[in-house]
């Protein structure tokens, strides 16, 4: 069960009112790498995890990720407040108005027009936070390192976003904030190599024939190697005809029908082929400009 | 901050297996009524709020549906227990392991396949969950409005699932889970009628004409008298002409352009006209079977 | 079936054009409480409904929604008006043009280069509308909360939008709509208390031991007493210990399993253990600058 | 401005309740190829058009779809209407109960323990209708054939349900709104050949050097000839260096940048290398099985 | 099977850093009517296709518009290049950076915070491209009219971008990029009408009761005449009474419902009446200011 | 540039049509861990990326990623061929034809009615392809660590795949995919060790006092010590006013206002006080059933 204090997990002062630095703070509170994702992330990897010292870690740090939600939103909320009162009681002349809703940068009219001033759970140009941000699916040694990753760029999205702002305040909640994001990557890390062994991820091997394949696929000038595709450990594939049909068939594909589906298939295939004996006059042809004779010869005048 | 424990706050027992239900279920976990939207709801606009008793409450309850979110989770984690372990370890023959999984009933084939059998916040459809459905707008009569309703709406939702299963473990904790959204309606209406006055919303007043009017322009047999269009409050507009241009003026719509806007509008107006004196040949006349003379000759056999 | 007059519901009168203006009206447009959520709300409501009354005066006010979408969207295209022959025709240098694209204000470059001036079924900041706006769940006392709240939302987004110009047409026409929400939601209200009961919404009762507890979940300095939590009619819960399993049971979660189920289960669980006994050496440690020895040990220059 | 007639435009008689066939049928509802797609496509295009004829046709066929968009939602309505009754009052046993929601095929499970049996703008597996399915970019020529292809698009669904029930009733119904897209087609293709010339859409030409060029980047066996890549008007270009860089440059990319930015981008480029000469250890090699040596020394068991 | 050659299918080059233009050039490389969607749909079909011309024909286009993709996508990087240094390295006081990020114009600010500077695929005010964009349904002659329509659409917006921008470099690109799209709806003209016969698309006849008529459904003045609603071939269809139920039937909807089915629906109706004879208070009421009597006695100040 | 050979990569044979299996697949097509999501995600990197090794690295796996795409659909395509010419052709009774749409599994009803039996690029529950999967953001530490994340999902869902089908020549392929996964991920961890120092990701450094330190967040029975929260690199945080306000101070929020900002938020917070010295009446109460007296007196019957 969840339970709250209202004292926030770090103090936040904000120097003075800023709805655009406001609208780009949303990145990380309803944005992709944000600590909603991450809240979320974690929590429910830890309701379908059945090791427990993965449950507690999870949950632990999902405690957290929520604890740094309210931190930023709160942020942007304090950011907001001068704009909220002013919008609410519309204390300005209309033009005046205008003015300081558009021209405080970025997407932040629609924090203002849309959500009031209140922290929205979108990204800093409105798109509304989904769900489809989150990659867990539910194997430990896959979702450990889409934390691992998810945990390193929440950390380089929060070094952005202090680079951006010289109000202090701001600059110290955002670096504690940015500060916990290394921690949990460590013990993200420190639970999957607990996992032994944990690469590759799952149960089944790799075709031998291909684990150790590197391909080159996009060739010409430019063409570079490195620890990734040389050394013993590498086979590197070079030539087109070695890349295609690796398998040693043909290439082609194929699916068996059953006779009734394969006469069905046929009839398809008659009624719609595009017959490329013909030279058909078309649309665009109909529609060009001095495409001269047969179009002109098509059009009537309406009587 | 939030804090944890692990104790729920409805103790869940579960009776066997049952991915088809566990997926129903995500409804009140990953869908637009359920807990993770409650919470987000009640929990971002306790961060926009100024009044103290309302942020006070706000966040109780946002933090309650959080602990709701993990029980419903939970639920579903039990519910599908069974089957992960079946797809992780591959126990089955394929096509035993297909049946279980394209069988279990609705879109369970999309928790195990995609999400390995752990909760994911999609509705029971597989949409993933999205802010847009979140409506808060940062005034709190309309806000509260907004809760009381969601509220309701999640209380039906609740019940639909109590009605479609018969372990009483499940109904059980559904039960609590559903009564605590009729609590939670009672304190966001005792909030909203203790703004005073809190109809109509904000701060401008309607337009005198028009704040008793009810047109009624869905027509014919069936037209209905009741409470919401009769009675002294109501003006009762029935005919087209009085709901038509209601201002006094003629309806039409019309811009002030520069004169050099202007002359650009008219270039455009010129260039795209469409011209209804010509009865032109189409693409569909082209295209049509039997369309006769004229496609015929336009047609050319590829030399 | 619709019908449709070419004679607004309110004639539209625009005194200049104003593409960053446009771009902010489009929230009532195509944004989350705008007006086409509102026609197609009270649309599919009205298709499901059974009750006479209210299947009328749904379709009544649906219909006149879809007018208001004409007047709003209408707005919006003569505010674009002068900028679409713009761009379309070209007539500036490209700098110019660009400036006039990109300094119109807030996203209004997404209306012009996209849509080409044309009102777009976007919310100001360029998200396309989606049904996931639309909260109807097809239960009369539910879906009559969910209007209620909706019109007053819009009423507020509609109050903004106003102190946001000083344009007299446009001020007059968005007054003209905002009032109407204030009527619906008249309306709306009616048709709920006209269901008799109404609340708690549906046929199943709460459990009588939750209906009136409100717990105090989030703590400290701050928290309020009112009528949300006190009284007669609330038992307010306070202390950890009181909130935790409130079933009486331990807070934990279980599910049966069957024998095999058990089986696979403990297979995964020993296959995918985190083992807490081990400190391994980490990716981060590896990837960490001066962690020193073992790593150090581990980097072979390629030959 | 709109107005609404309780007839429909076409009469619904449902032979009995189906809530999988109403399922399969929101496809022409909330789906991308459905009435309401249709119909908010041709009313924002009337809205932003300034020809009067384009503007006439577009409300009036937008009008129509808004038609048939209650006449397809009746259907889904009627074909639930026995199914909503029975989740709603519970009527059965809830193991029968979930068998019948679950086992009514396909994913009508969503439309009634989320939606209680009401038409929903979803398209047939859940996913809410969104305004990206709209392409309307505001340029008459592309427009009408977006138009064009949409009602082609439409027909061929409707074809589809068609052939799925032997209910006469819906049969009919289906089979008239199939028709009125067959009609719609041609208005737009009249609409279309009446602007002079309408291809290529725009004002500016193409670059002669590319208008009649077809390169032949799929190649190997399979290559065909036909009137799309064959004949006087085409340049038919075969072989990869003709296929590059086809401006005649290097096929290189380049951006002046200032010496600042110069400056900053190397020093990035220097913090951020990835060296090809090292042959580092990883963390997939930490976490294989039987890498042996290296990892095993750098485990070391906690103390 | 793809292969890549570092060349480009046309050189870029860029006169100097600007992540606003490279902002607006999204709209090409994640918008709606770029080339991601472009390559994805062809893509798509070409694999669904049995026909050999169209499947070759399909993935020669999809080849290239991957190609374009990759040109629109270096540009945007090119134009990004500077900014991304700067951001990365952090070289200026932050209010400065502050400046540079949200001054940039339209939502540059999201590509440099969120992306990195790295070009994203999102539309040009930053949502995600979706596959919804994508309007395929695997019937060629609705698949090939769709696509004619698409590359007509991407021809308009390729004219808006070169419109806004006088570096040299970007336009000739942009220019090659635009042209090619006119070569494509020649293509797909083509393929369209070497089926014949291709209008109606499918094989379902239309009702000839409809197929040529036209419902005048908006009326009032405006009204138009023109080949899409006049001639020989059209039915115009103009009074109320000729459009409402043109099956000849009533215009209501029915459904045959079993014994049980009609009694549980009865019994849902009665529960849910809204009881028109009724003229309850509400809770609107409740909320306004000075409606007095009632609402007063009801308050009642707390002990 | 792209190019294409018609071969594929890895040759496909069909056993069987069976569009519930082809259903399930296009989770590796259009899906969040499939093949567009990869490539798709390492073209757009290596399109921003300056590094040349990472560069060449990232294009050679984004054209693999490709021709496995075009592998996958081209399965997809092959089980659907049978049930596409069905329904095309109406071959069959409607009856018999609606049991082969909704009784084939899972979602395949989708693919069929909607997309036509073409391979279409959504998971398998039917939601689009949506670029919110792409966690892209232009920090090469934090984006080879997606990537490898990425692979190893990816590999997963391949296994849970070829677990569930029999066909020897679907599972030759599938094996063939999921191998592929193995070898870039390798690949990707060799270009991430390649960069020194690569932890933590990013230029800024932790603030010291909090980059060792782990709170204890989710206490109770069940707590559990591990290499991620104990040995001398960590400091274990775990009573509750160690956790609050960690910066020292007293874990409130401020923001600075000037005075007429004060003054406007002071005036809007008196306007919506919700006065906790109340017990309003509330629509609650009056909508409940036997509240009793106030309500019944302010019911008035109509007269």
């Amino acid at each position: 069960m969840f339970m709250h204090n209202k004292r926030l997990q770090y103090t936040v002062r904000v120097g003075e009112s800023n709805p655009g630095l406001a609208n780009l703070m949303l990145e990380q509170f309803g944005g992709p790498q944000g600590e909603l994702a991450a809240a979320m992330r974690y929590f429910t990897q830890s309701l379908g995890e059945d090791d427990p010292g993965r449950k507690d870690m999870l949950m632990d740090i999902a405690t957290e990720e929520l604890s740094h939600l309210e931190v930023i939103g709160t942020m942007v909320a304090m950011l907001n407040k001068g704009g909220k009162g002013r919008l609410s009681e519309a204390a300005e002349e209309e033009a005046e108005l205008y003015r300081s809703i558009t021209g405080a940068g970025n997407d932040s009219h629609l924090t203002q027009v849309l959500y009031g001033g209140g922290p929205a759970l979108t990204h800093s140009a409105g798109t509304p936070w989904t769900a489809a941000y989150i990659d867990t699916i539910g194997e430990p040694t896959a979702d450990l390192r889409s934390n691992i990753a998810a945990e390193a760029r929440a950390k380089i999205v929060y070094e952005r976003l202090i680079n951006l702002t010289d109000d202090p305040g701001v600059k110290e909640a955002l670096t504690f904030l940015m500060t916990r994001e290394i921690a949990h990557q460590k013990s993200f890390e420190k639970a999957l190599y607990a996992i032994e062994p944990n690469f590759p991820s799952g149960k089944l091997p790799g075709d031998p024939r291909f684990t150790h394949t590197y391909f080159n696929l996009s060739q010409g000038e430019g063409d570079m190697r490195g620890p990734w595709n040389q050394g013993e450990q590498w086979k590197y594939v070079e030539t087109l005809p070695q890349q295609l049909a690796v398998d040693g068939g043909d290439g082609s594909s194929s699916a068996k029908l059953t006779q009734p589906e394969a006469a069905l298939v046929a009839k398809m295939a008659a009624r719609t082929a595009s017959d490329p004996s013909l030279d058909p006059v078309t649309g665009a042809e109909l529609g060009s400009d001095g495409v001269g004779g047969p179009v002109a010869r098509l059009e009537k005048k309406k009587q």
